[in-house]
Order: C-alpha cells, then sequence, then structure tokens
C-alpha cells in the first residue's frame, strides 16, 4: 500500500512529540504521553493527555491505506447488540454534485469494508443506553483511566478552583464516568463503525476538550491533504475533528479520514444533503437528508450538527441583526423555512433522526443556526430562542438514551459570556456545551484565534466543555498547516487555563513542573514541558542560538549580570545555609528577627554572586 | 541632520495607516485617526483613538535628530511655576559601567538641550496638584477631547456593560478629567522635561491602555534600533513605552527615545543606577540611586518604577516559592535588603523621592517586585503584603501631590485574577492599576502574548486601567520587530474587549461599523477598521489573491456557493419586499401569521439564489 501513500502524496507526520514518549497504561492500555526531564531535576516524568493516536508511537505501523487499528472491534462485537448489513451503495452524489472528480482528486479509500455493523432491530447500542442500565463499558473505564493523568501524584493536594457548581471528583472512577453518562452530563462520541477511536468524554466534569475543524472548500484547498490535517490537528492536542467538507469527493475523503482517525469525527451532514440537491437549498428533502444521515452513520461519523433548533417562527427575529445568520447550517435552513413556510424538517423529524442515531451511537451535536456573527447581536432574541429548543430536543433525545451536547457562540463580549453558560446549563439540563470561543471583540480581523481564545477560556472556565477552536484565518480565509497549528495551541492553552481555574486535581502538575524548569534554567525540560516545544525552542535560538545557550543558568531577558531567577536562587541558597528550614522564613516577624545574624554570614561568606562566567555568551 | 539618520540607519516608519488620516481636533488639535469606509456603506468614517503621533501625518516633517515639535512648550512655561537651569553633567557611568561605548553604538543626540526646568523652589508641577486646587490644564482638555472620540455618534445608545462599580461618564468633561486625577484615579504622565508627550490619561473610567516595553540588553540587541521600536509600537497602539535598557550607551538611548516620542516614557531607575555600580547590588546607594533620579527626570521620563514596597521582613516570604522573585527590580532591592540587613532604601527614602517627582511631575509606578513568577505562587502572602505597602505609600505620594498608579501580576489562574484586582482597589484607594497580563497558565511559552492577553483583558474588564503587554518571546528571548507588532495588537485587542465589557459608551463604534463591512462584503472597509489592516488583507490574499476578489460578496470560508451570510441578506431582502419594517418581524407570533403570504411571494419572485455569478471566482 506503500505505493498509494507515495503516489497520493500524502505524507502524514509522524515521530513521538520531542522529549516525550508514548506510553500504555492500564489493562485497557490507555495511550499516554510522558515528558522525561532531565536527570539533574530528580523529578519523575510528566504524564500528559495524549490524542494524538498511533502516529506519535515509534512502535506503530502507519499505513494509511490501510487505517488504523480497531481498538474497540471486540468492545463493540462482545456487547452481542450489533449485526452485520452491508455498506449502503456510494451513489456519484455522495461525492458532489457533479459526481466524484477521480482525476486529480481522491481514489476510493482501499481498504473500504463492504459489511457495516447496526443495532439489531430494537437495540440501542449508545453510551448513554449502557449506562442507564447500569452497566460500565470499556470505553467508561478507558475514559476514567484517561482522565485521572497525573492525580495519583497528588495524594496531598489541596484543591484550588472556582467550578461555578460543577462536580469535579478527587479521583476519576469508571463508576463517576457512567453516572456522567447516565445524566447526561458527560458523552463518550463513539460511532460503533469508527472502531478505530480512542474513547474520550465530554462534559463538564472532565478535563476541557478542543475540537479543529478541518475540510475542502469549494474556493480552494485539495481534498488529499485532509488526511493529513487531521494527523496534524490531533498532533498538537485536539480531542475531535470536524469534517466540514463541502465540495466533491465528501464521501471518499470522509473514509480517508474516519479510517486513519484515533478521535472522534463529527460532521454537519446538512452540508452534503446540500450538495446532492445542487446546492438548492428549498430542494432538500427529509429523503435525502435521511439518506445522508445512514451514508454517514455507516462510515462511521462520531457526532452530527444537526441545526433542528432553527424553527420558522425564529427566523424573522434575525432581520434587525447587524450581521444576520452566520452559521451556514442554519441559513440553509433558513431558506428552506421561508421558501415553503413551513416548519423546519429536522425539527418535524427530530425523533425519527434520534432512532437513526441510537443505532449506530452517534451523538447528537445540537448546531446553533442562531448564533450572533457579531458583538452587536449576542445573546439577543433570536439566539436565546434556539437555546431554549435545544434544551426542549435534548430532552427528546434523552429519551431514547441518546447523546447529546449543545452548541453555543460565537460572538459575545465578556460581560454576556456567563449568561450563555446559565442559560444553557438551565436549558438543557447540563447536556454538554460546546462553543465556538466566543470572540470578544470583533476588531481583529487576523488574530481571532486570540480574541476567541480569551471568550474560549472564560466560557471553559465556566463549565463548558469543548471548546471549537479558531484560526487566524477566520472571517478572512482557509487555514493552512500553520494557522491549525496555532488555532489548536492557542484553544489548548486556553482550555488548560479553564481547567487550572476550575480546580481539576491534576491540571496544576504540568504548570508547576515547567515552573520550577523555568526557574532552575533547565532549558529543555522547559521546551519539552510546552504545549509547543518546537516554537519555544526556536524562539530561544533566535536570541541565544548556541548550543551551551540551553543548559546556560541564565536567559536571554536579563542576561548574564541581571537575572532575577539567579538572584532569588541566592536569596534561597542563602536561607538555606542558616540550616533553617524554609518553613521559617514564612512568618514575617520571626524572619526579622534573624536577620542580623545572617547578614553577617552572608557577607563574610563572599558576596560575589556572577562567579562561574563559563556559561557566559558575551559581555 | 538627514546624514546623521542615515549613518545610523535608524528608518523610523512613517505614512499613514491604510485607509486612514490623520484629524485634528478642538482649538488644541487633539490628534485622532479617522477611517474611511467605502461610499457605498453611506456610512461617515469612523474615529479611533491615535497613539502615533506625528509618523503617520504625512504633513509632519520627521527629522529624529531633531526631535519632535514641543507640543506642551507653552503651555508649560504659561504656568509660571517652572525655571530652567543647566542640565546635569552626562557622566560617564551614566551610559553604563565600561563607559559610552561610541564607536559602533549610539551617538549623543545632536540636538540635546543645555538647559532643562524644574519647579520653582517651593512650587509642585504636578497635574495632580492643579487638579487639587480646580484648576483645568490643557493637559486635561486635551485629554477630555480625545477620549471621547465618537461619543457624539451615540446619543441614543442604550448603555451596555458591567463595570464593577467603576464611574465611567457618557461624556468626558475636562473637569471629569480633573477630578479623576483630583481623586488620584487617574493620573496624566507629563513629565515638565517631555514637552513632545500628547496627553493621555490612565484610570478606571477612561479608556484601557496599553504599555510597550522596548530596551536593549547585554546579550542581544543594538541601542541604535531602539527609537524605531518606540515608533513601530506606537502605530499599532502602545499608549505609553517603558525604555528598559540595561547595557551600555543608556544615557543616550533615552534622549533619543525621548525627544522623539509622543507618548509618556516610562523607566526603571534602579536598572541604571545598578550599572553605576558595577552590577553589585549591595554597593547600591541612596545618593547614586538619587542622582539617577534627577538625570532621568531631567531628560523627561514621566514614570518611574520604583520597586518601594520591596520591604526587607517581605523578602523571606519569597524563599518557599517555586519562583521566587521574578522581577528584576524586585530582586535586586531584595539582594540589598540581604547584604546590608536594612530595611530598603527606596522605602526609607520614600518621601524624599516624593519631593523629586512633584518637582518634574514623574508619576510614580510603584513596582510589584514580589509579583508571582508562576501559577504555583499567584496571589500568596509576599504579593499581598508588598500590595498592601503600595497602599500605604500612595497615600504618601497623594500627600504631595504627587501622580500614582500601581504594578500588579503576573502569573494569575484566572479564578484569581479578581482577588488582585479587589484588593487593589482597597488598598490603593482606586489608584490606577497597571498589570503584566497576567498570564493564566504557564505551559505555552511561545504563545505568552495569548496565555496573557486572556488574562489582560479580564483584569482589564475588572478594572484595571493600563495592560503591560507581553510579546510571544516572553520567557525566551528578546522580541524582534513582528513580535512586538504582536504584542501591541493583542494588547489592543485585549483593552478593547475590557471597554466593550465595561460599557464605554464609545467603545461599540468600531466593532458594529467593521461588522457591518462584513456583512456588507466590504473586504477593504472590513481591513482598514481591524487593528491590523495590514496582515488582514495578506490573510485573505493568501486564499484568494485576485483583485476582485476584494469586491466579492462571498468569502473563501465557504466559496460562493454555500454563503450563509449572502443567505441572511437574502433573508432581509425578502423581509423587505413585504413593505414592513424589519421591527415587525421580532415578536415570533406575529411573524408566523404572515408566513404563509410571504411564502407564495418568495416562490412567485424567482427563487434562484445564486443569480449575477459575476464575481464568482472558481467553480
Amino acid at each position: 500500500m506503500a505505493d498509494i501513500n507515495s503516489k497520493l502524496e500524502i505524507g502524514v507526520t509522524t515521530g513521538p512529540i520531542r522529549g516525550s514518549s508514548k506510553i500504555h497504561v492500564g489493562p485497557l492500555k490507555v495511550a499516554m504521553r510522558e515528558i522525561s526531564l532531565e536527570p539533574s531535576s530528580g523529578e519523575p516524568p510528566v504524564r500528559v493527555y495524549d490524542t494524538s493516536g498511533p502516529y506519535t508511537d515509534p512502535a506503530a505501523q502507519i499505513d494509511i491505506a490501510k487505517g488504523l487499528p480497531e481498538l474497540r472491534r471486540n468492545w463493540i462485537r462482545g456487547r452481542g447488540d450489533v449485526e452485520e448489513v452491508a455498506q449502503r451503495e456510494v451513489r456519484p452524489e455522495d461525492n458532489g454534485q457533479l459526481g466524484p472528480d477521480r482525476s486529480g482528486g481522491v481514489p476510493p479509500f482501499p481498504n473500504v469494508r463492504r459489511q457495516v455493523l447496526r443495532a439489531k432491530p430494537g437495540m440501542n447500542v449508545s453510551q448513554m443506553h449502557y449506562a442507564r442500565r447500569g452497566i460500565i463499558t470499556p470505553e467508561m473505564e478507558y475514559v476514567a483511566t484517561r482522565e485521572n493523568l497525573g492525580r495519583e501524584m497528588l495524594r496531598e493536594h489541596i484543591r484550588d478552583g472556582q467550578d461555578f457548581g460543577a462536580a469535579i471528583p478527587d479521583y476519576v472512577t469508571p463508576e463517576f464516568v457512567r453516572d456522567e453518562v447516565a445524566r447526561g452530563r458527560a458523552i463518550i462520541p463513539s460511532n460503533i463503525n469508527h472502531p478505530e477511536s480512542e474513547p474520550m468524554a465530554i462534559g463538564r466534569n472532565f478535563l476541557v476538550k478542543i475540537n479543529a475543524n478541518i475540510g475542502n472548500s469549494a474556493v480552494a484547498s485539495d481534498v488529499a491533504s485532509e488526511v493529513e490535517k487531521m494527523v496534524w490537528s490531533i498532533r498538537w492536542g485536539a480531542d475531535t475533528v470536524m469534517d466540514l467538507s463541502t465540495g466533491r469527493n465528501i464521501h471518499d475523503t470522509r473514509e480517508w479520514i474516519l479510517r486513519n482517525s484515533p478521535v472522534p469525527i463529527g460532521t454537519v451532514p446538512i452540508y452534503q444533503a446540500l450538495e446532492k440537491v445542487g446546492g438548492i437549498a428549498e430542494e432538500l428533502t427529509w429523503e435525502i437528508f435521511r439518506d445522508t444521515l445512514i451514508e454517514q452513520a455507516e462510515q462511521g461519523v462520531d457526532y452530527f450538527t444537526i441545526h433542528a433548533g432553527v424553527r420558522l417562527p425564529y427566523i424573522p427575529m434575525t432581520a434587525k441583526r447587524v450581521t444576520g445568520i452566520v452559521s451556514r447550517g442554519g441559513s440553509i435552513m433558513a431558506k428552506w423555512c421561508l421558501a415553503h413556510h413551513k416548519e423546519s424538517f429536522l425539527y418535524e423529524r427530530f425523533d425519527e433522526i434520534t432512532e437513526i442515531m441510537k443505532a449506530y451511537d452517534i451523538a447528537y451535536s445540537l448546531g446553533d443556526g442562531l448564533r450572533p456573527g457579531s458583538i452587536a447581536d449576542a445573546n439577543d432574541e433570536a439566539q436565546f430562542a434556539e437555546l431554549y429548543t435545544l434544551g426542549e430536543l435534548t430532552k427528546r433525545a434523552w429519551e431514547q438514551d441518546v447523546q447529546v451536547m449543545i452548541e453555543g457562540p460565537g460572538h459575545v463580549p465578556m460581560h454576556k459570556i456567563k449568561e450563555n453558560m446559565d442559560k444553557q446549563l438551565e436549558a438543557c439540563g447540563e447536556a454538554p456545551f460546546y462553543t465556538l470561543g466566543p470572540l470578544v471583540t470583533d476588531i481583529a480581523p487576523g488574530y481571532d484565534h486570540i480574541t476567541s481564545g480569551i471568550g474560549a477560556a472564560m466560557i471553559g472556565w465556566y463549565g463548558t466543555a469543548m471548546l471549537c477552536y479558531v484560526t487566524p484565518k477566520e472571517h478572512l480565509g482557509l487555514p493552512d498547516r500553520d494557522d491549525v497549528k496555532v488555532g489548536v495551541v492557542t484553544y489548548k492553552l486556553a482550555a488548560h487555563a479553564a481547567d487550572l481555574a476550575k480546580g481539576h486535581p491534576a491540571a496544576k502538575v504540568r504548570d508547576d513542573a515547567l515552573s520550577r524548569a523555568r526557574f532552575e534554567f533547565r532549558w529543555r525540560d522547559q521546551f519539552n514541558l510546552s504545549l509547543d516545544p518546537d516554537t519555544a525552542e526556536q524562539y530561544h535560538d533566535q536570541t541565544l542560538p548556541a548550543e551551551g545557550a540551553k543548559t546556560a543558568h541564565f536567559c536571554s531577558m536579563c542576561g548574564p549580570k541581571f537575572c532575577s531567577m539567579k538572584i532569588t536562587q541566592e536569596v534561597r541558597d542563602f536561607a538555606a545555609r542558616q540550616n533553617q528550614p524554609v518553613e521559617t522564613f514564612v512568618a514575617a516577624d520571626e524572619a526579622e528577627k534573624g536577620m542580623q545574624e545572617m547578614s553577617r554570614v552572608y557577607n563574610e561568606g563572599g558576596r560575589e554572586l556572577y562567579i562561574g562566567a563559563g556559561d557566559r555568551q558575551h559581555d
């Protein structure tokens, strides 16, 4: 298959992230990343959550024409509630209105399955269904191990955070995961036809997750690079990936992505349905939409964005907005509703959609088709009318034990962010919230990963379970490889900031390890512990390129003479030379008493600080 | 002088920001920037706050060897309370311990003044002193006009924001400015020896300001580029600039910067004082420090960071920290205190320092020498002990009518940010807070403009008056030109997000204008209204380089067929065709009634949306 790979010129990025190794923990061999520190530190390796799949495992054989191993194959089949059926025949329109463009485009996935899984008649294969029946699945066990990470190291850790009424446990047990899924407070997106995925949870009481969007477009992008986009996104930390392709070869591209993805894949099925009717929204029908759901369900899509909350009566509420309807799915449905003057078929057929979802364990991502597209439109009547409908639909999905998360805005000034979270929790019964940013100002195109990263960190702190990334190209163009990385890292840091502020027990381990490395001038440890070791080292090298500078006991901000961290170390060493434990220095009054004697010793002991000039680079 | 300029190879950036022109408003000719919109928009130009000085004015003659015109010369002299004195002789040690390195370095400013100003004996020339005597200075009038911007356009605007107890007026009058300065809630840094500066206010009830740090270093950077760094920083929006140089030629570099700066310049005098004693902190004396204050006061530095809150008893509180003392000034003073076992001379001599400040109208920026350098150390005993001392010193400075702002952290997780603001307001009597970020996580070196931008936006919303920028190179290396721009723009967007959330009356004007431009596909207006028009257009062009794409009625995210904004316009046009005002569409019940008829008209009127293919780029 290697020749197909090279023929396609799809080179996916493999190999470990620097300073890290892949480990597999516990009986389920849960994949994690371990960052080794310099022996001089005397510190154990730091375990971090790892979304990158086998691509960062040197022991794994990667062949994208074969796809990844089916981690969950036996778990799914072992439950005895699925059957094999012949896959729906691929039709020309599945790959775009003008038929598949295979000449310069994407060939069908060579290892395509002819038989797919579906629930046996009358069965429900959703994780929520098992959870509500008291069953702890291997998926739930996997999630429990995965979420715990360094919590064992923190037995004596004092919890520190403001979680706004969440229920974050000290230690995640499989039973806790089951209970959260049963309540609908967390989802584990896990289509039975995507056995390659490594189970992960999205919920307010778990680590905050991030999503990266990929997809071709009618204007630019070539479909062959989409697999690498996925691999690249998860390398830097994307927990799920949404394939938003709209051009030709949609079906085949999705197959390539799914067969090679260790993370859940989400889609917006209405995009493909619209392609099938030549882009004419009013020609969409329930039958075409339903067929598209089956097509994608059989391929293994893990969650569907369904804009079922865009109801006919809400559409006119957007007419006075500054930026109207900015969601693509929302505007497609708005147009359909207006043209037919009918209630949305997504709303009307919601229970039928749910029937399909439960036969594959596809989770709902209830789309916010009326989200605000500008600061001016934030938190308006249209937005909240839709949100309350999403709450109603959540309960209807839960009646069939189908997993649900709720999509949220968009563009919201800081003082209106919390209202979004509060209303969502209330309206949707704590179903996980999944927001796009929000952007906290409209005036910085080119920097909207940052304007939205601010809102994302805040709403993540308030309780949002997953943050959909925004790249620097948002509003302007299509993200390239660098943009995707910047978007993912920005959202990873926002999610982590939220975890810290919520008081997730293990979150602080990495910050503290990095800060100790910084303080002790362990430059390599500082790079390796960071979210993007390559960029950190590159920035360092721009100022101090010499190899020796990486072990130098000063940094380029101050230089060898003015280093405040070095002076602090002197303060600390000085304290230590008194043979007094550090604790005795805490109380100001006590400390002052011993100072005169300490001053004498310090002066006698040699006051020169800047000895050991061997590591100086200049001056 | 042009040959000096070219000999030095200092090319400063001049010319207007694209799409903008410089205007001068009112009798004081307050400089603003006006962004013109496309005639098709039917909208007036948008006025924005302008920090860039004459460098963006095509009518200005820029000659950095001459310096800027002295805008405030007559205001200062007209008050009759200053006298000319001979400038303190420049000594070799003023330019670094090894003497001035003029060979490859920086020559003295050619247009240097021999006579400088100082208050007549017994006089106090601070803006606070005038304010408290009921005098409205031209500086205060200038600030009032400058802060108002588009507020006139908003007569009918409904205030929308959460200001946490601030007192933001609908309209800024000179009397309001005077009152804020008199109370100590705002400062107007304005050394009488820096008449080139355009007055600006830092205070909780004014627009949030940002500071950019520049400076050479013993390790890298050459001093000649520092003037351009200042010009470049203010071009993108820096409200003040701090010169943190520590190497050779400090005095001469500062003179070049001051004579060419239209924004207030801040310094940390202890850095230069330390150079004068060969970098040995314990050899610092009050006399050397005092002489440095005079030297810099006479040059025109507008605010001094003074770490007078690093008191002897607090130093041991840092010994148990993860990252000890990370402030350079703080660690210098800590070392001095420990070596001598004496209370800090900055604290002991505080009133004498204040005497000097008031003779030139230099504002205090009371340094947070014990700020946390990591998430682990945030909000600890040492930090808050110092903060309360800064509160005590604020009141002592105010007794002599000297202006004060308070520096703040640093590294703080989100849930601990508000406590910083609350304690600062309480301890320091609402003196303006001036924070560095704070960074909300430690794990993203290379992205610390973002980790800190999140904290900056939040603390700005809570009430911080000025945000000190952080560049992507923070903790790693020295920022280059691109890093400075990214840092400034990031902080500008954070400050603006804070203004929006606080409910500053005029803040939303720019967001709304940009959002309308976005909705109407006025690409050039969208670029020009953004904080960084060059980057916005460049990103757009990477996907759609053709000139025609800039006027195309679709964007690259969706392409010509899938454009949600286009569909929204159809919804709106459709509503308008019914000859019903938009307001009638707001109430869902009413709207539903008329829908059937509207649907009929829509279908009869031709349902094809994607007509006018002339602007399509592909497919």
